[in-house]
């Protein structure tokens, strides 16, 4: 007997025969023995007609009633699978974040959790009843609703199951777990059974968007197992399918890498022949993070006749502003050229077991030059190498690193 | 300066430029230097959607979870009208039941409201702000949403009004007023510019579906004066268009009728040759309330050979109940034949100067026979006279009624 919260994404709750769907998997689960909260998005489509009401009304329109209209959406599928559990003979009870609460910060349209009241559900679930609870939204300490921001249902669904003490969160997607690297790319990738938090927030940042990165964050933080798994595939769920992501020290086999990402949504900048003199990044970064650029991968070349070359790399849609700010600059700190390249990938190696093993980067630079891709910005963390290139290499970028790091399925 | 109650329904709010068009109109009585609270339905059409939505999973669905959906049609609405109303400059904020809150009993589906706190509200509005509040819904004791039932906004409406002390209720709808009959059967009849509460229930009874009767009985509880008006008619509002619904005090020139109201939803019955003894009325009619049956007009003639007839009046919809019920009463209390005919018409005519006048039911039964129209039940009330009449002469009679009472328009 394991106490499960599962979570159920748009298109899993598309129409009513999907929430049938999903009302018959909970019953599987239940009649296994288990104790099942199940926590679910608005049924697909509606988020994106409620967003596009209020945009129509008022461009600059108040989050606060921006939360109360969108917010519906998920309160309607609680009811409805509540009704169809029922039907088929499960008891279950719809709950909305404020009847919960599930308490977040005031900050509408992109709230945070702050605590959730579970003990009300885990005396419910001990009795037998399945709450089925609305993702994406709480209420904040005005009273007023709240939601966490697009995608806030898998971050929902995690802090439920922490509050809930929860034996494992099953995120039920799309697709059927967290491959290697993407299959539409590598038709040879393989699902991987167990990931690492830091492998997943790793593969989250930069583009394998299975889950939303903050609901990795949290569930590391308050060591929830998460699974993710396909709502779309039919049969028993014996908690064997799927990918689970854990704590790195349930893992007994580390791979050293355990997937390859890549981001076609970064820009490249260069500054050219900057002063070589204290101070200078902080002018240029300062400016930036005031105008609300996040910078990602920085490299300063060693100076050279007092000069030196500034290059980093930014989400395309900040590139506009980016150009703004630093032409404003140009004139105070002094560099010869502003270049700019939208045309780049981001390609990322990740692996818990680098830790331990040399020469991961190495073998990540001497594929890409035995397929004559040129490495313009390198970075690394503890468990990723990444590496900026031309974006018209991405996919045999992807592919020459999936071979080369021993990821192709037999 | 006066507070009001302005409340829009389904239609008046059925897409964007209609609640914008809402958003003005409230803003005018704001600028009017009027303190406003709203009260909205859903957008016309979405209730019904989740109304299928839920019988479609299950025709015996929960009722709490019916509410926790169908709920959400008003909270869309109060968003996006807070949003309409903060983008051309007045200050506003939704409220849904459970946030003012609007205390029911736990009756889902069909709850009845018990208390609302308007000091907030009141609050709020001194201090220039417009709430928005989703009709049709409170909270009950156990923290659940609970719906007050189709046509429960009216009824919101007015019981906001009393809470928080409003000048008035004004109940914008798809027609500009209480008219002397249905002007679709008769072109000359004259919209009223004052009626009272117990007129307006007689009419609203016997089916003339301006308001509800719910919300009509509150108001003449609660002294709530209730305006009727078009949401359609364009113009300022300066309180003088529509029909006021008031205590028959405040109605100076009273007419002996006010309207003619018609109703095609009652079948008769007839009991032929019934036993003659004590009791029988009391199995008759206590057999067909077990079964939830209203009863509308009962006549008995008197008894003639130990027998006696027995002809009554019921909902269509519960000819089918009634029948099954007396069918298995047949012989227990032994009755001849039992008739029934669906093809009736109830024809009313209501007015408070009819307790001060003689003769109101003579003219009535003289214009009838001038069109050679046969009464089949008679029933009267202080301020209302009704007949059963075969339903091909509904319109006839009528139109009769309303030229022989005085009423047609000039």
């Amino acid at each position: 007997m394991a106490r499960i919260v599962m979570k159920f994404g748009g298109t899993s709750v598309a129409d009513l025969d999907r929430i049938r769907a999903v009302a018959q998997r909970v019953k599987r689960q239940r009649n296994a023995g288990h104790e099942v909260a199940v926590v679910v998005s608005a049924m697909s489509g509606t988020t994106n007609r409620l967003v596009g009401w209020c945009q129509a009304l008022s461009p600059l329109h108040d989050a606060r009633e921006y939360d109360t209209v969108v917010a519906t959406g998920e309160q309607v599928t609680t009811g409805l699978l509540a009704i169809a559990l029922q039907e088929i003979g499960v008891e279950a009870r719809s709950w909305q974040g404020w009847q919960i609460p599930i308490r977040t910060d005031n900050a509408h349209g992109k709230a945070r959790i702050a605590a959730i009241e579970g003990a009300e559900l885990i005396r419910r679930m001990q009795a037998g009843q399945v709450p089925v609870v609305s993702g994406f939204q709480g209420i904040a300490p005005t009273g007023r609703i709240t939601t966490l921001g697009r995608g806030g249902s898998d971050t929902s669904a995690v802090a439920l199951a922490a509050a809930l003490h929860a034996d494992r969160c099953d995120i039920y997607t799309d697709v059927d777990g967290v491959y290697t690297t993407d299959p539409r790319i590598v038709p040879k990738a393989r699902k991987l059974a167990k990931i690492s938090y830091e492998e997943m927030l790793e593969l989250a940042s930069v583009g394998a968007k299975v889950l939303q990165t903050r609901s990795v964050e949290l569930a590391m933080n308050e060591h929830v197992r998460v699974r993710v798994l396909s709502s779309f595939q039919d049969g028993p769920d014996d908690g064997a399918v799927g990918t689970l992501v854990v704590d790195e020290d349930e893992i007994v086999e580390k791979e050293i890498v355990s997937g390859i990402a890549y981001s076609r949504d970064e820009a490249k900048v260069v500054l050219r022949r900057v002063p070589d003199r204290p101070g200078i990044a902080a002018s240029v970064f300062g400016e930036l993070a005031q105008r609300s650029v996040n910078v990602d991968m920085i490299v300063q070349n060693a100076a050279a006749d007092g000069t030196t070359d500034l290059t980093f790399t930014l989400g395309k849609a900040d590139l506009p502003r980016a150009q703004a700010a630093l032409g404003a600059l140009a004139s105070q700190i002094g560099f010869a050229e502003l270049l700019t390249d939208p045309n780049v990938a981001k390609i990322s190696v990740v692996g818990v077991g680098m830790r331990s093993h040399a020469g991961v980067a190495n073998t990540m630079f001497r594929a890409l030059a035995d397929k004559a891709i040129n490495i313009q910005v390198i970075s690394t963390s503890e468990i990723k190498v990444s590496v900026l290139i031309a974006a018209e290499y991405t996919e045999l970028a992807v592919r020459a690193l999936h071979t080369a790091y021993g990821l192709d399925a037999d």
